[in-house]
């Protein structure tokens, strides 16, 4: 959505980060070797992925998704990146819409490991089903939040207890979407979802400090998997045209970007230089990954984004004409 | 919670104040004389504030709240500021945890204007109950999540929806808090719920724009009121502490800010400098309300944000042991 942007943007990054990249390399670095890594959504697209590379890192993997023939399948795939046959993989099928079913989940991961708890916990479930508001019951608002929050927030908080109580400084990693930073037209069931996640991470990780346990959370833009193609079968035209110069990232692009944020200790992760600018410029009180770097996206941001919602509000606006043609046929003034 | 950067923030804003002021009143305000203007929460605190404020200056008003005798005496309170005799003000008793009862409350006060919607809705209906992560059970999450964000969805939603069929040009106003922004330590079923707000706030002024119907949201700080004296029942100790600094505003300093934002057209407002800084470094893609002014605001936060938070870490930190002593006598580990 953001095209003309990132050309501008990219050069002046470019410098940037040759400038920085000494600093972020200088930490030591967390790695998944030898842990029992836990995935909510762990049967395809983000989830499978970070399986694949935690797996190829030496973790111990537990997967979990609702449908048991894509759980088959997705093992297979770990099977494919096996490092030592001592690893452990695991796949548990469980739906996640409450806590109920979330702690279930997670038990059963943990009886798999003599009943202790994962060590680290990626929440990777989740679905969006973008619509015009005046198309939505109200089942379709609490739908949103049920897919966009409450699958991970149940999961992070049967976690964030067990940890405690078995003193495992472990690891709780959200994910949330660009729409966790921003909305547009066509959002107004996930983004608040996807906010609420971010707000759940922050309390979370001021919290959770208490404990030794780290709280991440990863904002991905347009990914191209199952996920995407389910959510444009509902999407409204005019979010479809905003969204058209997006450039997205694949599973695998965002999975590995997830990864390095993790690996590089930053509380909120970005993979992408659009969801970046919001990062640096909607950062709340979340720490920098990097003071220099978030300095310039800031600065790109305080010209560029209000440029682009201008240009969105533009297209919103010229499109007025058509959805009213389109409630009138829906019969929505009837 | 900022006490030292105010101090050399207010020196700086004093002087852009002066410098900016002079295009924040340039521009036509929006006044609610003679509007309808529909008020939940309304029977006390910010709500009861903003009714008094909009009943002075001409509005109708029509408050809702649970409790029937709160109701009665919030509508003595209008009647000591009526201005006209004609001015109708109305009290509705309803819950509003749900879709049903929050479309039957806006229905029942359309109902006392000949069936149309009213032209401004505020959602000021909330409340918070911050506690440790640890003391809370699954109810508690979903608690907060209805107490801070479906008790304003579903009234937003009904509204919306009305307006539109109505061809009316109205106003939404959204009531987050501070803690829309940022989170800290006890606020994990507060926070996510007000950060939700936001995200359903810049869903609909992207959407609404459509229709004409403007969305505003506003973010106050910690307010004085009987909903404050409310949550500091089951505030943690920890995170009264990190509170203690803060100034705070009265609900009739926090009604003239909002309202003065919603006068002056702005999508995010905020009454209290800290908020303020927040507001300016946690922008996602919302409107800026004085750009100079916000540029400003936004690099002081720039400095003064990650000090404050490792502030607030730090006490978190040192919080450690008195914590695990607390869970302890608590039976926690049990």
């Amino acid at each position: 959505m953001f095209d003309w942007l990132s050309l501008t943007s990219k050069a002046i990054l470019v410098l940037v980060l040759i400038y920085s990249s000494s600093f972020m390399f200088s930490a030591r670095k967390w790695t998944p070797k030898g842990l029992h890594v836990y995935i909510t959504g762990g049967s395809q697209g983000l989830g499978l992925e970070v399986a694949k590379l935690v797996a190829q890192k030496g973790a111990h993997v537990s997967i979990v998704a609702r449908t048991q023939s894509k759980l088959d399948s997705a093992l297979k795939e770990l099977e494919a990146v096996r490092q030592r046959p001592d690893q452990v993989f695991k796949a548990f099928s469980f739906s996640l819409n409450t806590a109920e079913e979330s702690a279930a989940a997670l038990q059963a991961a943990s009886d798999a490991h003599g009943g202790h708890v994962p060590d680290t916990v990626f929440t990777c479930a989740g679905a969006a089903r973008p619509m015009y508001l005046l198309d939505m019951q109200a089942e379709d608002l609490t739908r949103g939040m049920t897919d966009g929050y409450w699958v991970q927030a149940w999961t992070a908080f049967a976690a964030a207890k067990q940890m405690v109580r078995e003193n495992k400084k472990g690891k709780i990693i959200l994910v949330s979407s660009t729409l966790g930073y921003m909305s547009f037209i066509g959002y107004t069931s996930y983004s608040p979802a996807k906010h609420a996640l971010r707000g759940l991470a922050d309390s979370l990780r001021s919290e959770l400090m208490l404990y030794g346990i780290d709280t991440h959370i990863f904002f991905p833009p347009t990914m191209y998997t199952p996920g995407f193609e389910e959510e444009n079968k509902t999407k409204p035209a005019i979010t479809r045209t905003i969204e058209s110069t997006d450039e997205g990232l694949t599973a695998q692009q965002a999975a590995a970007g997830l990864l390095g944020g993790v690996e590089n200790g930053h509380a909120h992760i970005t993979a992408d230089l659009i969801t970046s600018l919001f990062r640096a410029s909607t950062r709340g009180s979340a720490p920098r990954s990097n003071t220099a770097l978030d300095i310039v996206l800031d600065l790109i941001a305080l010209i560029g984004v209000p440029l682009w919602r201008r240009s969105v509000d533009k297209q919103v606006l010229a499109h007025r004409e058509e959805h009213q043609e389109y409630l009138r046929k829906k019969g929505f003034f009837n």
